[in-house]
């Protein structure tokens, strides 16, 4: 059983609404992590191109003929012009071309050619490459880190929470669904909310069916008081139950059955892999699905909720993918629901701070890891 | 004749617009001062609840079993979450419960159950009550104060102004019509327009008809230079004339009477009570009318209008409140408007503060009280 | 050939977004420069008014009898109420009467009346005049400085600027067509935009058509390498060609010539006359535009276009004015478009400053003339 000793005070109520705090948390975290902005399954050809929001930044995420990616600053040397104004496009012939003046850069970012020559003898095209920002890929998934020398590598930064979903075959699978969720609460409420299972009963009647463990307020059974590892294995991650054998509406699956993960981890019919805080994947027996966050504000923010199949299966049809949508979609709405409620309360002058209970463990890792990068940013 | 005897300035014009100037005035005077929220006859039954928006305070106001009520931050004492959504609602058997994570309260603000229980010695329910706050109720007026401990008792806070309408049953009256108006100004902005009546013959023609005193500008014949109090009374308040007997368009009285006022109350068909900065109530031969006033931002306030009837009366059709509807709708659209105007005009560069002439007194008696509230304030 | 000798820094990023330097150059520009703010030509009669926005300043423009201009606040002494709601209008009986307790000023400024004489001794209407400002015609554009000492006279503020356009008919044209574009830029932007025309071969290929020196991206041939003033006479001013004749889609002239300008002027098919911050005036040889600028935050304004024509013609149909309205119109669109995506990439954290090529020697010194107005303001 895993629990907190005893009942411990949330993050200070203001830093979940003040907008100087939220910036202070734009440079400690959102602007020094490894950020998951997307899938390499959106860039299918050199040249492809997204852009996306961190923040108050823009930045451009394009694939480079050798199959690797780059990733710049949404912004021109020359007068600080928007390049893209698309949220996702293709450069073509290699080049990106600011619609103002036509200062043109390879997609590697050189600046390769102005129009009218600039003859002055101190200007050298060297010196006007696009912002660079760092790119990686970790099985499909783009992290960008907006730092100029990132504390970690990714793989440091990812750590151990990338074996938990290593039998599925992240990088050949592609997402054939995607949703936008607008949501009005801080980035910190959501991820606290995906933390806990202590809401579930209420909260989520229709998932408590296909996972009844749930239906007690954990997060999985080694959160139970009677849980004996010796006895129960080492199955401490929640599984289905009651004769479901995925997240669907009727515990059903009807799609083909990924190849990888093994007999014991498809029975468990779903597990979770948590990259705090921009994502999290869960895997199941027949899809996988992503849910990336990030801040749009003190009091805000947006979900991207991808749903992953193989790259070989080809869905002739939307409708045949409604079971895997269905239940998820409804828990991600009913989550969304309870997160705004969160938010609104917390403006009472007298409510300084709330208490995490015992079950809320993951909770007060979270917070602790928040007030650390806040220190450490400080101690700069 | 009462006036000021010199002219005097007004307060300083950014004290209408300025973000921090609002700040210090929610502190110092609406979350100090007792403040009218609503009327008991909104809470019927036990277990009835509205919730009201002060500031950026969000209040919740219960009826208990014992028919007196209970008012608590709309927070959860867990994790900060919204307890109450809806503006008005009941809280069914006694119980105020989170949509979070059902943490239970009863409607006095214990908190009585939470789900899985918390085992933890540290853990003390009674640490965990909803936070309270202080709730009176005078003649059927619901007033909050959001401070720990109140300066004044409400008596003493409403002071002699109770008098006005002794003889009105508010008591036993109910609001059979109510309207919520946004305006674009500053909350002080429509209080000064309510104290005085400088404006009368320009803003309200139709109202001067059944008022005439009005059309010269006054508050009353008291206000006038040849007012003489021996020969004219105590007659110190406007009153009806011209034929008119009530508020309506045509002067004409279409309700019953109310029993409780005097021959003379009656005849000066209109008798006002002031209870700054919140509520004013209005008297007349019919029907009685109560209007809040809450501050939403430094340009922005809403008005709730009441039209009261006694509680014994049953308006089969609300055609029949017509009369008593029309004139005085008339009148606040008529002051919104310039009082909407009376703002924008403020922010000039070369606009330190404006004149105060002599029949402008009440306007000089709130502003010095504004001040007053604010010093005391700092001193603190 | 004018050109910078080398690449020099734009200004700083942050001075096209932070709301505090917006404000600093609202004091140190806007508020103390000469601005234009309308044509004579919409004040027609005595006592003919409109109202201007400058920055969070609304300021009244009207006619005196004798002709000459009056402009003031748009607030009443009183307790600062909005004297004009409306854009536009006539001040009857030449008085200006406050919407609310109806103080009553004549249109130059005098208070002049007061419901219910105002009897103490310490008052005295003429302190009580409207806040005036200052208000200067040249050639029907009317300006207003708002400063209490203005630093330049009108003329000197205006300079030789005043000589391009000498022999168009400014005095005595109207508009006959005006159209108002808001814009999601700092002001800057737009003027950066009109000050070079290395963007013109890519943002306006119908206009490099009718002027085809802005194929080679300069402004005129004495931006060109091989330019021979020698040679070349004293035409430093872009030129139509191309066998265009006027800046319409076609380069043909529908409308009666101007009388006033030279063959040579009219041969040129454009002349510029640039009054920075507020206005540029363009003449052709059948029609004049005028360009005001306005800022309405730190990331946005609005343009005010007016196409001018001889008081004397009359347009009975105005689909007569299309083809003066078509490229020029376009153009402008064009310019918009660009101009928001200049000011959205701004905002990367990278991005200190950008860097002006030597053929942007315009904006070089409009940005020295930004950097001394600052100066000098914080000198004082």
């Amino acid at each position: 059983m895993r629990t907190l000793d005893q009942v411990r005070p949330t993050l200070p109520a203001n830093w979940y609404y003040d907008q100087e705090h939220y910036s202070r948390e734009l440079d400690a975290i959102w602007y020094r992590d490894w950020i998951c902005v997307g899938r390499m399954d959106a860039l299918r050809r050199d040249g492809d191109y997204f852009v996306v929001k961190l923040g108050t930044q823009s930045i451009v995420v394009t694939r480079l003929p050798d199959g690797t990616l780059n990733a710049f600053h949404n912004t021109c040397r020359h007068r600080g012009t928007t390049l893209c104004r698309d949220d996702q496009g293709h450069f073509r012939n290699g080049r990106v071309v600011c619609p103002y003046h036509t200062w043109a850069y390879a997609t590697d970012g050189r600046l390769v050619g102005t129009p009218g020559r600039i003859e002055t003898e101190d200007f050298d095209a060297k010196n006007y490459s696009l912002y660079a920002t760092h790119v990686e890929i970790w099985r499909g998934f783009i992290f960008i880190n907006l730092s100029n020398s990132p504390v970690l590598q990714l793989d440091e930064f990812l750590g151990d929470e990338v074996n938990a979903l290593r039998n599925w075959p992240l990088e050949d699978m592609r997402s054939v669904h995607q949703e936008k969720i607008a949501l009005a609460c801080n980035w910190k409420i959501f991820w606290e909310n995906y933390s806990e299972c202590y809401h579930c009963p209420r909260v989520h009647p229709e998932l408590c069916k296909v996972t009844p463990i749930y239906e007690k307020g954990v997060l999985s059974a080694a959160d139970l008081p009677d849980f004996d590892p010796e006895y129960d294995g080492d199955s401490i991650d929640a599984a289905v139950g009651g004769g479901a054998k995925t997240w669907t509406m009727n515990g059903e699956i009807s799609l083909p059955i990924i190849q990888g993960p093994t007999e014991e981890e498809r029975t468990q019919g779903v597990t979770f892999s948590s990259f705090a805080s921009s994502l999290y994947v869960v895997g199941h027996p027949e899809f996988v699905r992503s849910v990336r966050i990030m801040p749009t504000g003190p009091e805000s923010m947006e979900l991207t909720v991808d749903w992953l199949l193989p790259s070989s299966y080809e869905a002739e049809d939307k409708q045949i993918l409604e079971p895997i949508l269905g239940l998820t979609r409804l828990v991600i709405q009913q989550d969304g629901d309870v997160c705004e409620l969160n938010q609104q309360g917390l403006h009472s002058m007298r409510h300084q701070s709330g208490a995490l209970i015992p079950q809320e463990y993951e909770l007060w890792d979270f917070h602790e890891s928040i007030r650390n990068k806040l220190a450490n940013m400080e101690m700069k």
